[in-house]
């Protein structure tokens, strides 16, 4: 049997990704446990024991290889997969996000846009067409979709949520402003809260004017 | 001395601000920590746990009155203050969250956007203005800015944000994909990285479907 992770590990994943991304570019090779902390401002004992949770990598003395801890946290985190994605929302959020090309790099696609706004109907952002949520169905029965980004108010957000698991969909990445509570718990929810990251900003920014 | 209380605790704050939000919306005027556990999905000696950090709020077999706590974990948050923001970068990002206005209902107030990109001089988004990058130090002599939110490449985020903290601004709330790392510690920074979100995302589909 598979040990269960902790989220709070597969949450340091993709910024251990990002460093060591940041060291390819600069074209270092290997790295000890001890640099790599100092870069990431973690414990190089809280690296070694997450890296463990996967197997370890390291060897002792040798430090990481940088290009081959990178790919094989890159297929943990399943980035050596494409992951089609639709946006469900083409306001300014769903557009903004559209248009941040990096996901690309990463194997997330966005496929197609959906909306109610008829003035967007037949529009597109960098090619990508925007349907009408009418068209939503008929699509994902075409369409292989496997994360379906949530745009959108949040009294639809739930409804609409439900709506997608029902054609299939695995995987939610909630911009609404709610946690979104699906009947059926195998479905992957990832919920951003662009609210909850500034009241924590306003939190610090009182503790330290005191 | 104050307790200093781990950023664990406050990173779950907002979330209760959320659900309290939403009680009262609802017209509930108490609630037990029994329910409040089940309603958040958290267990009730987490949420005890977590509000006695601050003192309590509950009274034992009473529950808790939704609207003072509300109300106090808005202060705890400091929303109880108005912050001013500024939007370093107009690009599709900056505009999407400038035209969030439900940030404003928390008392964040973006005041001005600033970009280089010519076209954009003179521009609006929701009548708040778009400036150039050159009319920033300018512009922050003669306003008060709690906040800078930075939406911008980065390879300009880290110099950015110094230029910032130099001009007086005390926090950071960071969109860029890199984590800041200010000379001035004092300085408070809140990433957000769009990106690790949808790698957890991706872990997670990758677990289930194993």
């Amino acid at each position: 049997m598979e040990k269960e992770i902790s989220q709070a590990v597969i949450r340091r994943m993709p910024r251990y990704y990002r460093y060591l991304g940041e060291l390819l570019e600069e074209g270092v090779e290997r790295i000890s446990s001890n640099d790599l902390s100092h870069r990431m401002m973690v414990t190089a004992s809280q690296i070694r024991q997450d890296l463990n949770n996967f197997g370890g990598f390291g060897q002792q003395g040798y430090g990481y290889n940088v290009k081959y801890l990178y790919d094989e946290i890159g297929k943990i985190l399943g980035l050596n997969e494409t992951h089609n994605i639709i946006m469900i929302g083409a306001g300014n959020l769903g557009q903004a996000i559209t248009n941040y090309v990096k996901f690309e790099r990463f194997g997330f696609i966005i496929t197609a846009l959906f909306d109610v706004k008829p003035s967007l109907k037949g529009q597109t952002v960098r090619d990508i067409p925007i349907y009408m949520m009418d068209e939503l169905d008929d699509y994902c029965k075409k369409n292989k979709v496997d994360i379906a980004a949530l745009t959108l108010p949040k009294e639809k957000a739930e409804d609409t949520a439900q709506h997608l698991v029902n054609l299939g969909i695995r995987a939610i990445w909630n911009f609404a402003h709610v946690d979104l509570d699906l009947s059926d718990k195998s479905v992957v929810v990832e919920n951003v809260h662009l609210s909850d990251s500034l009241m924590q900003l306003s939190y610090n920014i009182v503790k330290n004017s005191k």
